[in-house]
């Protein structure tokens, strides 16, 4: 199958959960929109979307192209690449149940974009700062550690299985390397003085991190580091509000 | 199959969303939190979430026990629903569209639910107005068009096919039917001035009204009115800001 990848060059953001999820089964795909000539770069991503003729228009990047399918949405992409790619339950009960906790990690992502963008996607973080610290504020407090409590029960805690679901490595665990990489990179004060409540979390973090691919890949230039235009930000007096 | 739903009682939420494909297939069903009796009731969910033996635990409502097993987040539950209540497409493909529709349709009523609360689930709206007339006042400028304009590309406009997906009705028509309904309930003024631009949602909305069973059901005591616990809530101050 040839996989096409579309999703802003500008930062990892939710294409990110895709690519983490090729590079561990070393598979093959194209990122388009890093890529340069006829059909790439930057602006296929939006001419692609626009394109009036598609039978199954996406809503908004990342969308990935399998062969002659477009699938839209990261969760539903990964419920679709899992399979395929051996990263995914057999049974479908706990094909559902993955699927589930990576909807849940969607959700999480989002908040985490709300606590620098609030009010309008549309503003820069500077225009909508105070808002962004009120939900900053509520957000480490409230919303984070309900999040992560979760994630944490659901890995069984310290003495847990040490993945996201059943006793194999699935697309979720890529994703909860990704979620707790970025949370440390936007809120590092926050999550040093949190993690340790989090042994599971953290755990699963370093296995994934160790991985050969994931290792490889996170040292190649394929990845890209982190930035001020994804979904995990480093703004310092947002963090200040975890302490 | 045995099918509960749990969701609070308080407004119909995303629980709606679920109720619908029950009404339409006269699929019985308990709605355990408005049941009263030993583990019905609305301490019933919050029981059935803190349960430390479950092997699939919620992160939030609404969830469905459908037999033994317990399913979580909306779109996922209709993921599980759609073939077994004859609301899906037959082919992989189209079911994958149908869930990426539902997906983005979920996308939309988180943004709908942060019009009245922008920065902290935890405040009463009237605690955080400030940040709701400007969240809102973006979001009327520029999201919701974007999606009803989206919504309507993959209904075909005025001369389609009259359903989202395919030619067969399915959960994602009962989903835009109540998407509809609830904006007209939250923003009346806002949707009367732009309907006009989407005649296919429209057309869409007015064919599931009078499907009988949903008839039938909007009539009946099961149907909760729209109030200012859920997700639409009408606040004129909010709705202005569209004209």
């Amino acid at each position: 199958m040839r996989y096409e990848l579309y999703y802003t060059p500008s930062n990892q953001g939710r294409g990110e959960f895709v690519r983490l999820a090729f590079e561990e089964t070393a598979t093959q795909y194209l990122d388009v929109a890093r890529m340069s000539g006829r059909g790439r770069g930057p602006e296929a991503v939006a001419r692609f979307i626009q394109n009036a003729t598609l039978k199954h228009p996406p809503f908004a990047q990342p969308f990935l192209k399998a062969g002659r399918r477009v699938i839209g949405q990261t969760a539903n992409i990964l419920l679709y690449l899992g399979p395929r790619l051996a990263l995914a339950p057999k049974a479908q009960a706990e094909r559902l149940w993955a699927h589930q906790l990576q909807l849940t990690v969607a959700d999480l992502l989002k908040e985490i974009q709300d606590t620098h963008h609030p009010v309008a996607h549309g503003l820069y973080y500077h225009e909508q700062q105070a808002e962004a610290l009120t939900y900053t504020r509520h957000f480490l407090a409230e919303r984070l550690p309900k999040y992560l409590g979760y994630f944490e029960r659901v890995l069984g805690g310290a003495q847990g299985r040490g993945c996201m679901v059943g006793t194999s490595l699935s697309y979720v665990d890529l994703s909860m390397f990704q979620l707790l990489e970025g949370l440390r990179f936007a809120f590092p004060q926050s999550m040093q003085r949190v993690e340790s409540g989090y042994p599971a979390i953290v755990a699963l973090h370093d296995a994934i991190a160790v991985r050969p691919n994931i290792a490889a890949y996170l040292k190649s230039e394929r990845r890209m580091a982190f930035n001020d235009r994804g979904i995990f930000r480093h703004y310092p007096e947002l963090d200040a509000l975890g302490s």
